[in-house]
């Protein structure tokens, strides 16, 4: 009856499914909301949130919090190859989006926000663990054999390594990193990374 | 004529000084500010501003920005020592340090204020830099003697290791980093610092 109601196919149905995202996100967390369960708050086939977000997740989590490019699926993207030069992968990928025009900005202003709204907080922490460096973890041969508990720490050790530098270099503006060319950076932050994920 | 009148040895030039160094950090950011500077402020004798802040302009700092513990004065007392475990040093000693209810509030307020007002944010930057991480570079025989651009480098690499630590474990939470003894991310971790020093 009402033509801009919601329906399959339309703009509407999408925005929906973003709407009850946020909610589920704010409501449990990242790792506690469900596809399914953002599909049933939409009043919509969980196919059509797959057919909305191809990235599933992680790509709503991405549009909700207008992180201006999805890190998930940048990180699957560069997981693939070598597993010796993983860290260096990580740390040249991350170099090129945060030293970006196009996306510093946004990068800054959201990992800003992040550290004054506590709610927030507790969903980019379960994106982060699990999503980000969860998948990191479990693309090394070794390190993805290790117990649970040790492949936590892996992933906590790499996290906080990556967030020093991002907030050293792009948001508190320490003089010794904002200089520096990106590929110094790569090599010495990179086997760093690498170690964690060996040894 | 005035007995609450501002007076050397009374409590209101405590009070001058430190309300001038808040002034003049906000000014010139903590790099710029000088002892002297403070001290015409506050309408003193310079000799004064060192009577009731031993520590100077470090001291001065972490009233200001109600730092419940002086960091430049504890990392200059973990810097004595053998230069081949000043990692492990500054490591342990940071995680006693932010392990303690008795500072870990406190702390924890501080470093999110940071990154929500800019000026602060100018101002800590300058003190990191140069009272903690540059005493470090300054504390070890290798890299004291590399090129100041270098020397900057290295104090940002270990200070954005140990910004990361911070936020990592304190601030954001991530399950890997909160649940590990702090023993485990001495050893994990001091190896990082030591790199950036000796290598």
């Amino acid at each position: 009856m009402n033509p801009r109601g919601r329906r399959p196919g339309g703009a509407d149905t999408r925005t929906a499914i973003l709407e009850a995202a946020r909610g589920e996100f704010a409501a449990r967390g990242y790792a506690g909301a469900s596809l399914r369960g953002i599909a049933r708050a939409a009043g919509v086939d969980p196919r059509l949130v797959h057919h909305y977000f191809e990235g599933g997740k992680s790509a709503l989590f991405t549009e909700v919090m207008a992180i201006p490019l999805d890190p998930a699926a940048t990180v699957a993207k560069i997981l693939q190859g070598p597993p010796e030069q993983i860290g260096e992968r990580i740390v040249r990928t991350f170099l090129t989006v945060w030293d970006d025009p196009q996306y510093q900005p946004t990068l800054v202003g959201f990992i800003r926000s992040v550290f004054v709204d506590e709610a927030r907080m507790v969903q980019v922490q379960g994106y982060v663990a699990t999503d980000i460096f969860g998948q990191v973890i479990a693309a090394h041969p070794h390190a993805r054999q290790l117990p649970p508990r040790e492949r936590a720490l892996r992933a906590g050790l790499i996290a906080s390594q990556m967030l020093g530098l991002a907030l050293g270099r792009y948001v508190v503006g320490l003089p010794g990193l904002v200089r520096a060319p990106a590929g110094t950076l790569v090599e010495r932050i990179a086997p760093v990374i690498q170690g964690h994920l060996e040894r």
